[in-house]
C-alpha cells in the first residue's frame, strides 16, 4: 500500500513529531518499531495499543486521552512554521548523521534514563545553516550552572578561539558554563549550537532568552521536543546524549563532587568521542567533579586550553575535509602507526585496545587516538567485545 | 691484606667522604669502581690516575691540585662531630636502602647529568631520627620556588595532612613549594627531611636557614655533599634523584611551563614510584607545567588532597608495616589481581605492563599499581627489557 511519495513524506514527519510526543525522544522501543515498520505505521500501532512493553503501553495511553496526537502534530508544525522553525528528519540532506551511533549505543549504568538513548527521530531546528554542515566540525562545551569567574572565563575563552577556528560551538543553553560558551562563540562571530531539553518556542532559562534569539540569528537552536514542550527535569539528561553524539569531542570546564558530569563523559567515551576535562584549582568545589573524572577515567583528557582541544579533535575535522575514496585506497593512505594497528587486528573476532597496545607495541593513548580516526574513516568498527576490522577490510 | 677491622671501617668511611670530593656524588664510574674494589681502594686507584674514564681522570687531577683528598675528608669528618652532623654508609643499619634502587635505573635522556644517577655513597645527616625508619612511610612534595599563594597553600595544607598520618614528607629546601611542604610538616609536629645539594653546614638558601634549624631539631636535614661544599647549579640535579629514590612517591605541586618537573617525574616512574602531580588554574603559570606533565605522561597521577596521595601510596606503607615472611607465604598471600600478574609473567624472561595487562585482562593502571606492590614484596624485579618473576619465585 503505498501512496503518494510526497504525501508519505508527510506522513512521516507529522508521525515523528506525534512520537515525540507520545513517549520521550530516544525511546528504545519506539526507534526499534519505527526503524522496522516506520513512523507512520508506528504511530498507529501504539495509538491502537498493540505494544508488548507495557510502561510504553500506559503513557501512551495517558497521552491520548488528553489529546489527539496526529492534531497535536498537526498544531506543532503550523506554530513551527509561523515562528520560523523547521523539522529536520533523517531522510532530509541535513540530516546530522553522527547521532545515528546512538543506535550502538550500550551502557552498563541501569539508570532509568538507559531507555531514552536511541538516536532522535526528528529534530526542529531555528537558524539559517544546514543542521549536519553546522554540526561537521563541532566541539561541545559544557560544565556548572552555578560556575566561577574562573570557569566562566576559561569557558568564553575556549568558545571564542575555537570559533576563531571555524569550529562550532554546541552546549545546553543553561546558565553558567553553557552560557559562556554559546556567547564566546558569538563574540567572535562563529557559530553556535544551543541543545534545548523543550521546544525552540520557549527558550529555558527565560533569562537566556536575549541569548537564544542571537543564537537563532547565527547559529541554530535545535531540539527533539516538538514545539510547546516543556524543559522537564529528566529530559535534560535525554537531551545531553545528542550533545555527546552531535561533537567530534565534548568538554567539561567545571563540575561539582558527583554532578551527573562523569556520566555523560562515560557516554561520550562509550560514542568514541573524545572526553576533555578543564582541571582547576583543588581548592574550588566547582572544580572536584572535573578532577574526579580525570582521577577516575583514564581515557579522559585534561585540556587546557582550545589549543589541546584541537590537538584531540582537530584530525578528525581536517580528516572529513578530504575524504578518502574507497576501501583499498583507505587503507594504503593511513599512516604508519595505524597500519601497525590494522594488521594487530584479527581478520575475524575482536581485539581490545590493551589487546591491540600489546601487539602493535604502542602505547594504549596512541591506540586509542588510532582507533578513532580509523573509526571515522570506516576502517574499523566498535563491536561487543572491543575493536574489529570493517567487514569491508576482512580479507576474502 | 686485612687490616684491624675497625680501623678498615673508618678507612671506609674517609674514602666515602673524599670521594664525594674528588668527583659528585652519583658518579657512574666511582660507584662501579666502589662496588668492585671497595671505597678505600677506589679512592687510591683514583689519586693515582690509573682509571680509563678521562674527563674523571681530570677532573680528580684538577681536585688534588688544590688539596688532598685525605686531609678535606678528615677536616670535614671533624667539622662535622662538632656542628652534631653523622656520616651514615651504606653498611649502617639506619642506611635507607631504598636509594640502592638507583643502581638500575637507566634514563634515555642523553642529558649530561646522566653521569650522576647511581646512589649515594654516603649521607651526611643533622637530626635525631634514624634515616632509614624516617624515610620508610615518605613521599617528597616539591615544586616552583617563585610558588603562587594557591601552590603555597596547597602544599602546606597536604604536608600538614600527610605529617598528621605519620608521613614523613621530604623536599628540597628551597623557597616556594619546598619550604611551605616543609612547614606545614613542621605545623603539624610531624617529621621532614630536607635534602640539600650542598655541605649540611650552610643551608641554602640563607633565607631558609631558621627553618633548617628547626627541621634538624624536629626531622633530619641530609645531604651527599661533604660538610663546607658549595651549591653549585648542576648538584641540584643531581640532588633530586635523592628525593626521587628515597621515597614512595613525589608530588609536583606547582611548576613552571618546561620547567625540571617532567624530567623529575620521568626519573620518579623510572624508579617504580607514584608520580603525582596537583593541578591548578588553567590560567596560572605556575601550573602549566603540572598540566603539561598530565596530559604528556599518562602514568602520572592527578592529585587534589592527601586523601588522594594516601590513596597511591597508602598500600605500600600498610603493606610495609607487616612485612611478609618468606617466598611461598608471600605469593600465597597476594591479592587476586596481583596473583593474575604473577601468573602472566613467563618464567624466564620479561613482560611489559602493557602485556601484563592484556594477558591477565586487567588495566594498566591496575598492573602498574600492583607491580609496585610486587616489587616492594620482592616478587618481581624491573629488568632492562621489563618485568621479570625475582628469581627466588622462578619455578625450579
Amino acid at each position: 500500500m503505498s501512496g503518494v511519495p510526497e504525501f508519505d513524506d508527510m506522513a512521516d514527519r507529522a508521525a515523528r513529531v506525534a512520537l515525540t510526543w507520545l513517549a520521550e525522544p530516544g525511546h528504545r522501543t519506539v526507534w526499534t518499531l519505527v526503524q522496522q515498520a516506520g513512523a507512520a505505521a508506528t504511530l498507529e500501532r501504539l495509538i491502537s495499543g498493540d505494544i508488548p512493553d507495557s510502561r510504553l503501553r500506559a503513557a501512551v495511553k495517558a497521552r491520548t486521552a488528553v489529546g489527539d496526537p496526529h492534531r497535536i502534530a498537526e498544531i506543532a508544525l503550523r506554530r513551527a512554521e509561523r515562528l520560523g522553525a523547521r523539522l529536520v528528519v533523517p531522510s532530509d540532506d541535513e540530516w546530522p548523521t553522527r547521532v545515528d551511533d546512538l543506535a550502538g549505543l550500550e551502557l552498563d549504568t541501569g539508570g532509568r534514563v538507559n531507555h531514552d538513548i536511541r538516536p532522535p527521530l526528528c529534530f526542529w531546528v531555528r537558524g539559517g545553516w544546514p543542521l549536519d554542515a553546522t554540526l561537521e566540525r563541532s566541539v561541545a562545551i559544557v560544565g556548572a550552572r552555578a560556575a566561577s569567574s574562573y570557569g566562566t572565563h576559561v569557558a568564553t575563552d575556549m568558545a571564542y578561539a575555537l570559533a576563531g577556528r571555524e569550529w562550532t560551538v554546541l552546549s545546553g543553553g543553561a546558565f553558567g558554563i553553557d552560557a559562556a560558551a554559546h556567547r564566546g562563540t558569538l563574540a567572535a562571530g562563529g557559530r553556535t549550537v544551543a541543545v534545548l531539553a523543550c521546544g525552540v518556542d520557549r527558550p529555558y532559562p527565560v533569562g537566556n532568552s536575549a541569548m537564544f534569539e542571537q543564537i537563532a540569528e547565527q547559529g541554530l537552536v535545535i531540539s527533539e521536543w516538538p514545539i510547546g514542550a516543556e524543559p522537564l527535569r529528566h529530559r535534560f539528561l535525554i537531551r545531553n546524549r545528542v550533545i555527546a553524539a552531535a561533537t567530534a569531542g565534548t568538554v567539561v570546564v567545571e563540575a561539582a563532587a558527583r554532578s551527573g558530569a562523569a556520566q555523560t563523559m562515560n557516554r561520550v567515551l562509550a560514542l568514541n568521542r573524545h572526553a576533555m576535562v578543564v582541571p582547576g584549582p583543588v581548592t574550588s568545589a566547582m572544580s572536584v567533579g572535573c578532577h574526579e573524572i580525570l582521577r577516575g577515567n583514564p581515557y579522559a583528557r585534561l585540556v587546557t586550553s582550545a589549543f589541546d582541544v584541537l590537538e584531540e579533535v582537530g584530525r578528525i575535522g581536517e580528516y572529513l575535509t578530504d575524504p578518502p575514496r574507497g576501501p583499498e585506497h583507505r587503507r594504503d593512505s593511513v599512516d604508519e602507526e595505524s597500519a601497525l594497528i590494522l594488521d594487530a587486528l584479527p581478520p575475524r573476532g575482536t581485539s581490545t585496545p590493551e589487546e591491540l597496545a600489546a601487539a602493535a607495541r604502542l602505547t594504549l593513548r596512541t591506540v586509542l587516538r588510532r582507533l578513532s580516526l580509523l573509526e571515522v574513516a570506516g576502517l574499523v568498527v566498535r563491536r561487543e567485545g572491543g575493536i574489529a576490522l570493517a567487514p569491508k577490510n576482512t580479507p576474502g
